[in-house]
């Protein structure tokens, strides 16, 4: 049986005999009795065997390995309020070996983190790749309930939406051989010509979005990003809803109202794991998390975050300026300043992409969702539908126009108003688990000079 | 309102003022009425728009462009067992230019594929993409529901599963420079080492089984495939469960049941749309599927369809043969001789990967799932669980074993029982929607040489 089972069902197993499988995660022993907790990974909890001197193979069952895969065979009982399997043989399956690396200890997660493919086996990876599990499908949930189509756009990408310079290049070149050759032909290359990897789905996003009206790409984005930080990996995972027919003000709507249904979801799916993460990892987290859920959140105006920031006498590392970008330490700021998450609207258009929809004050209709403790992790936008328009900005930042056609011929091929918005989904996560490092939510990290397993 | 809403709740909105926006997929004019089919893309249906004489702007309504993005005010009313919508008011919010390569007549695929961004507007693809969407959402509720934990495996590896010879290569040097220096240096390179697009996540996938039980994967993965067929592409969406305490058998009822589960929902959640995919790319295509639900699959060992094949009296391009592969006309052949999906098992070890099972006579403890009509589209194999003989079976194949430290120690740390298989998306995607070619059912197909938008 498996041990969520075991739980769910425990009144209909009582004083039966039954048999588990799963891995040693601790193992208590003393003269005439010994203790195993059992987790097979079916649900959080382990569950705990007893056996006693009466077992003819005490002996040898005191000396099976922590970490050994055993086959315990017991009838369950309760005890104080919790159950126990009072084992009648126990045996075991996959022997582990002495040298292994995770012990009954406190383990570092730099340490854990060297261990990448052991470290799900602890109860604190246990906790996040749950949760992780968990939030993927409550985006799912969220947008196919609300009639978006899910569509797995290309990775594979011969144009560069907003990546310049941060694009990996694939090849099936031998690049020895073109060292050795001293020269470069891609007519010998798979797609005969220069391809990256994508660094955003949102173009493509917007051609399904003008014909489902409703649509959400959900997979791994790639930046060669030489960014250190907590916060940034190459290889991450991104959530882009696209919406035809549809303002700033309703994308702000969307994205507050896809936040606090994950959160919702995480908590009623994922209860044990979090509390776990508020004890150990983020004292107050689920306290954050209730309060996200009933807050309205606020919007302010870039142009006022400005003012705000400038009236403090603070030191900062950045002085605000109009016309200047929000630095982390602002968000950080703003967002205690508010006591909430806030959308940050209207940037002045040099500081943000060339798609966006064109005010007439020289702002464009964008917004950043700024997360207390996180800062920027939903950002989002109404997309310039003119044709004319969107042609002259892009020649204003000498863009090749060309390397653009399709995505312009859109706005000439029945163009409607359109907004999206993309989310980190590791930041998200960081945010819902407490985890301060990006290297801890995401089960292989990849980060600048790192790729291991 | 969006279209689907007036579906589901026409019987509230009768007689009343409604406003839809929406695309223009049909227009019919006559003397003194015109009927407009508007598509918003929310649900498979259009819905008809009529407006007539009494509209003041009657004759610029009659001239607005098929492909425009139109605001329709008017009354809902029932006519025949429809309904439709009597305009008071007709506006186009995106002209359509005149110049749109998508037109009201029938295209070829071919022709579409070449306007990709465009193809989505049309009917087949509407039904195609929506299909896509469902089964994406079967596959997470399937999985979710039945307690598995949904795994990120990374995209970037730098160790190669079974790829030798059809990995991409990703790099951030420039090719250029590489060719004019003459010289390859890696420490320039992000990752500081050479660095491939993984084709499998199967062994991320047993570290975290090990941990969790029972998991999967659902993300894109990278073949440089130079086979140019219907069934080939370079990047293609793969599920990849694996589950721990479990072996052969208990892996190929997990496989049948996921692909009934699979189409159960989307019979449920696609029904117009397959019965477009019925009548328009394959008859007898919902009868095909609601036999597969029905249906006990077989399961045959290789051995036994090797005897079928050489008994038949037919000029095979590839002759059957015990040692020798299966082929795509002897795949096809089995299912019809059978009439029902089937499990071709056990394989002859040198067929298969090295890290399957190994049988005392032989054989590796594997199986194919063969559809009609479109041939092997799982794949799985119990796993080697025995340290000793998966290293011995990588050393016979001469492979290099240092590589793949940290996966044969899977087996020295709590080894265990444990098996998965794997999916082509696409492929299961082809046999559910009759579609042919895989470059039709995936929104932006990359495949060699080809690698637009």
């Amino acid at each position: 049986m498996e041990i969520k089972e075991i739980y769910d069902l425990y009144k209909d197993y009582l004083d039966k005999e039954i048999v588990v499988k799963g891995w040693i995660r601790k193992h208590r022993k003393q003269k005439e009795i010994g203790f195993i907790d059992i987790s097979d990974g079916t649900c959080f909890k382990k569950l705990q065997v007893v056996y006693d001197k009466d077992l003819s193979d005490f002996d040898i069952i005191q000396k099976i390995h922590f970490g050994s895969a055993v086959e315990v065979k017991g009838i369950l009982q309760t005890k104080e309020d919790a159950i126990e399997l009072k084992a009648t043989e126990v045996k075991v399956i996959g022997d582990c070996a002495e040298d292994y690396p995770i012990q009954p200890k406190k383990h570092t997660k730099e340490f854990l983190r060297e261990q990448a493919y052991l470290r799900p086996r602890t109860t604190l990876f246990q906790a996040v790749f749950r949760v992780r599990s968990v939030v993927s499908m409550a985006i799912h949930e969220y947008f196919q309930s609300h009639g978006f189509i899910y569509l797995h756009a290309p990775i594979f990408t011969a144009s560069d939406c907003e990546g310049a310079g941060e694009m990996f290049q694939v090849t099936t070149q031998e690049l020895d051989k073109i060292a050795k050759d001293g020269k470069l032909d891609y007519s010998d290359d798979f797609f005969k010509k220069k391809v990256g990897l994508s660094v955003s789905t949102q173009f493509e996003a917007e051609t399904f979005a003008q014909s489902f009206s409703k649509v959400y790409t959900f997979g791994p984005t790639f930046r060669a990003d030489h960014s250190n930080t907590p916060y940034h990996a190459a290889e991450f995972w991104q959530i882009e809803p696209e919406v035809a027919f549809c303002d700033l003000a309703r994308i702000m709507d969307i994205a507050e109202d896809v936040l606090k249904f994950v959160i919702k979801y995480a908590l009623e799916h994922a209860k044990e794991e979090l509390e776990y993460l508020d004890e150990y990892e983020e004292k107050g987290l689920i306290e954050k998390l209730e309060t996200t859920i009933k807050q309205e959140f606020k919007r302010v105006t870039y142009k006022e975050c400005i003012e705000i920031l400038q009236k403090e006498e603070i030191e900062w590392e950045f002085k605000p300026a109009y016309g200047a970008d929000i630095a982390k330490e602002h968000e950080k700021y703003l967002t205690e300043y508010f006591g909430c998450p806030i959308f940050i609207t209207m940037w002045k258009k040099e500081l943000k992409s060339f798609y966006m929809k064109q005010m007439d004050d020289g702002t464009v209709a964008s917004a950043d969702l700024e997360l207390p403790g996180i800062g920027e992790t939903f950002g989002m936008s109404q997309r310039e539908d003119d044709y004319e328009k969107l042609l002259d900005r892009m020649k204003e930042l000498d863009m090749k126009t060309e390397d653009y056609e399709w995505y312009l011929k859109l706005r000439k091929y029945g163009t409607c108003e359109r907004s999206g918005f993309g989310i980190g989904f590791e930041r998200l996560l960081m945010y819902i688990t407490g985890i301060k490092n990006i290297r801890d939510v995401i089960p292989y990290p990849r980060t600048y000079g790192s790729c291991e397993y």
